[in-house]
């Protein structure tokens, strides 16, 4: 019974496995294409420092590479066949029996069995997938957060015959992205009760058997699905470059404080009155609604400091950018 | 921060590490010393065929190798270092610092991060100490089944100056035992919050510091205690041949009955013939209260089939542990 | 959307609260039917004081109660009917018409709404559930465990006709209770998912809508068939009072020992004297083989604080019994 | 042992109620002061139909009304005291001392315990916290939102001396929601260990101790933390009407688009071909960067079915707060 869970397992595996390659090929493919869209980073949802898109999709590059490589140890974990009667022993057929079957079959022999492969191996497995569900749950947020109408800086493809919302038809929903987020839930359940199976009684209890016929099916067709859809949304993401310069500006010069920061305290101003300073033009700035440049350009305590070609360099975006190509080449993508 | 956070996982993993590693030693250690005591497996609760004590063990130390695998890989994981910025872009200290940084501390640089290093990464740690957690479970909930009264073939150490439980001085209670199955439940829990933890929004939010504060020195801590009072266990665990043996008496011949059922298929029976005829001595044997092969032995029916000897043949327990020592062998432990 | 929603769980969750209650009566026959039958109570897997089997399924009857109690809340809190528009103000249809719909179909108006009802109350609904079916697990891992061979004091209803296990025909495996015990796992991670359903973004995100579909049918319909089979299970029962019996003389008078443990202290010894004293006499009768009685019996010391019948009334198991009946009353079995 | 548990859980449990209800006070004063502030709501993050910020807070207000009933119920559940012995028969002291002692310490009797009282009641509690965690994770995760540098409508107080992110002064981040939002997801893992908890062996196993020494004190712990913060962000929320207004704003008329879809069908279009007029009319203002109402009323296909004044009075966003009063009376802020 076992083994033939585990054939089963490694050919609904190996589909899934498909599905993530294509999936992780599709992100190598946008984030060089969008590797110098100028963007806002933000933490807390909060601008911070500038960016470039491309970024945000590198990074995604990189961590389905590490999901992948999870989930194939653990899909080799699982195609583990086992032939050794009711209780392990090899009582009625002898351990030859069991490797030759599971050579024609292409599965390893499970070592040490009870009336079952123990469950520790199942576990892995859901957990891997587990995992790669929340990494595209991180994915699908991200494209949420960027499809917002304020932020406007990337879009679910949608086909011009496609209709919007059945009640507001100029919505743009991302709802391919949302239905991901929500089928994470599901998998992340599912890894629970994965592990509530290992604690079999003796050499087994059937109460996992229930348990598996949900979950190990589930688990792998969402992975499936969710990695097909996302891809989808990957190849065809509408990508707003404008829209992500616009929000930029909205922080203008101000995404620069650190840089002030760091550069005063580099000139010997303590910590406290650098930070004193920088805050005053920012909070100036914010007030006045204008460009953190100009405030700086005019203030006469940072200019005992800085020069005015100094407060223009390190108010520049341009300075954040120098690196993304090194990024780009550490992750395989240079 | 994250750099810190992982020198820190680094050190406690390793500590947890060198206690798995010590407890799969006692395991492997207990597993011979009981390969030869012979005692009944058991499906559903209910008595199947026979084993040895040992083997239940050798399972144990298959299954902790396993554990101990991945959770080194994961290990390795988290052992990663950041000296990016605020978002991740090197905007005020190249990566070389990164580089020279992480190698100093004997962290791998993460080759692309936001404000922090992506939670696949811890969320693989939690899940790998969830497993670990959930097999230790199944040992425990073992030992506390081997202890029930009406079975005690094996007990928890028990100092000759420790008193049993307050109220009831004669029992002999696994607490050990029931307090590891109950800190799985933890490990299971805290590693749906590490999961949880994954789809940050953009550059990082702070939501899974709170979380983290929680389950990475909780979830570490556990299994190293979790590890350290089994390993106790293990290697003072009280075995009950005696017992063992007047189990596995119980079910005299009747556990034979597969033996029977294969063998009578074999010389031409119809696996419904078979059956029939088997059920029939077996739930005689059961409702008189007297051993399988005497009933056996007296079946005219069975008689056309088998011979004598061939009866008290397949109905002897050795036939069952011929395959121990290979088993042994293939777990490393021949 | 949410209104044909409310209108299918109300439906559904009538059928389950049907089912429910039809378990309860069952456990409320079974209860009396051996509220007489002897045995020995467990605690840590281990023989502790004598019960009676009726005792452990009044307290299944009154579980039960409770757990129907808060369903029937969260059902209610379910049946709740939304007609406010995609943002919830009623911009095209007055309350009016919520109102009138709602009371047409037997729901209660949601007086405040988003695009959709709160999901507050779905978790509640999903959370009952799993309380259920942990309860149910409660049961059933009850059943397994005394359906052990070693144990043998009750057994899953199994048909003449029925085979057993198809390899080991004379197994009588527990396979419905293990189901149940399994399919609450199942349960576990479904609330989960609902709890994570509950912060959904602004007036809605549709990220729950693919998870519902999963665990709302599969939750309802998942408690309804365990408490069906359960009920099954529990209607037809086999009790073996004999081997209850069997295994509460196991222990003998040595679970007396709380008893001569209070008395002592109550003469006066203090509770290290006496537990020294009680402790010393169950270790020999233990390892004599003997009854706890008769090494009591011959005990100089104890007959120092004890007569010979005040020996044998603190040995007799028939004073654990005098308040059954008052906790049968109690809860409402009497 | 469970008895002073109990009394525990009903003094921490009493606090716990008495921060919830703070928070509830806080948010019914926050919801009609914000009553009439005009804001865009939201699906699926992107734009849809007016409402007022108000309509949000006095939706907190309704659902923490729920989850402080339930949690309620569920402490009054866990305020249950046992004095019943070893198995829970009243062996060495009749049930009139429980009753009396009882009494005395304000909790209710268990009408039926083993050992101890059955962890049903435990799971509710538990259950009833998570539910509370995920609500207030709710609106963490909209002030989040509304926090967001491109949406500016409200932000978490922030002292004028405290100062901003350390790297960034700028900043202000909404860190005490995040927290919040982090810490729900220890609940939600708790409340499954709750549940783990229900099916202990026969009358007890001490499995549930290890679990409960974490699971109770930090979850009550938690809610209790949760709940203080969450009422100071609320009671000092800034609120930005202007931002408000001008996100508002930017889909202008084209919020309109459902009062003119449904207008339409009125008026005797098919869905469809209402569909695809103010889908046309929606997109070319979209595209060309107008408001809708400008590119409504140039619209020859729409001024066969509707006047000009007509037109206006749809695409005024003052038609979508007529029932804003009576949503507020009906939730109990009328």
């Amino acid at each position: 019974l076992d083994t033939s869970l585990a054939l089963q397992m490694r050919e609904a595996g190996r589909a899934v496995l498909d599905e993530l390659v294509e999936l992780r090929v599709a992100t190598g493919e946008l984030a060089p294409r969008t590797r110098d869209v100028a963007a806002i980073g933000r933490s807390h949802g909060v601008h911070a420092e500038p960016i470039t898109l491309g970024l945000k999709f590198a990074g995604w590059y990189a961590e389905l590479g590490r999901g992948i490589e999870r989930f194939e140890r653990e899909l080799e974990g699982v195609a583990t066949g086992k032939v050794s009667g009711a209780v392990g022993t090899f009582a009625h057929l002898p351990p030859e029996v069991e490797e030759k079957v599971c050579e024609r079959l292409g599965l390893t022999p499970e070592p040490i069995s009870t009336q079952v492969i123990a469950r520790d191996r199942h576990a892995g497995y859901l957990g891997a997938l587990a995992i790669l569900g929340s990494s595209m749950d991180r994915f699908a947020t991200e494209i949420r957060h960027l499809a917002r109408t304020e932020v406007g800086e990337a879009e679910e493809p949608f086909g011009k015959k496609q209709k919007g919302s059945s009640a507001m038809p100029h919505k743009r929903n991302p709802i391919v992205s949302e239905r991901i987020s929500g089928m994470a839930r599901l998998l992340r359940g599912y890894s629970v009760a994965g592990l509530e199976n290992i604690p079999l009684w003796h050499e087994r209890d059937i109460s996992h058997s229930s348990v598996e016929r949900v979950i190990l099916p589930d688990s792998t067709g969402l992975v499936h699905y969710m990695a097909r859809r996302l891809r989808n949304v990957v190849e065809n993401l509408r990508i707003f470059p404008e829209n992500a310069a616009r929000n930029l500006g909205l922080s203008a010069g101000l995404i620069a404080s650190q840089a002030f920061l760091l550069e005063l305290v580099e000139r010997g101003l303590t910590r406290e009155e650098a930070y004193e300073l920088v805050q005053s033009i920012a909070m100036a700035a914010r007030e006045a609604g204008r460009p953190f440049l100009d405030q700086a350009l005019e203030s006469t305590e940072l200019a005992k400091e800085l020069s005015p070609d100094e407060i223009r360099e390190l108010a520049s975006p341009d300075r954040h950018f120098r690196h993304v190509a090194t990024i780009f080449e550490r992750v395989g993508l240079g």
